[in-house]
């Protein structure tokens, strides 16, 4: 499997308008096994995404779909940046 | 929901035990909606361990569980140290 943990900045007061396009755009993306969007509680400007692919073509794959490309279109002028990037590779998934 | 991010650093060359330890000990958690384990390829030693739960009562709860306290006894002597621990607020899961 492929994982992925990083954190989004969305410009001031944008985060929650930033979600709601996320979210609309990364449901059933083919290989996509988890994909958890979450607030930081210490940052009102801060997204936790967390990925769980089921190999790394699966991701680079789902950046080519229509939906994706159009969420990341709308998205973009809303994300001020990226941190604390890191690859992992999930091993056991209980849910 | 509440959810954890975190890494784990396990004793040097003891990262699959300790994953092995912990595999037994995380299934079927009341109020875990998803717990995945994962190597760090950047660092032999490195697990990151990403938590959803319905909300922080039942990741304290998770604690108490005869399950969890054994395993944390099992595991603890394989632990080196935590880093990176960071609190969130799940609001969209896909999976």
């Amino acid at each position: 499997m492929y994982g992925l943990i990083g954190r989004m900045i969305a410009q001031p007061g944008k985060r929650d308008e930033l979600i709601a396009i996320m979210q609309g755009g990364t449901a059933k993306m083919p290989g996509c096994i988890s994909y958890v969007i979450a607030l930081d509680p210490a940052d009102d400007d801060s997204i936790w995404i967390t990925e769980v692919w089921d190999d790394e073509a699966s991701h680079k794959g789902s950046l080519t779909l229509p939906q994706v490309q159009a969420t990341i279109a709308k998205a973009r002028p809303l994300i001020a940046g990226f941190e604390n990037r890191t690859v992992t590779t999930p091993v056991v998934i209980t849910s």
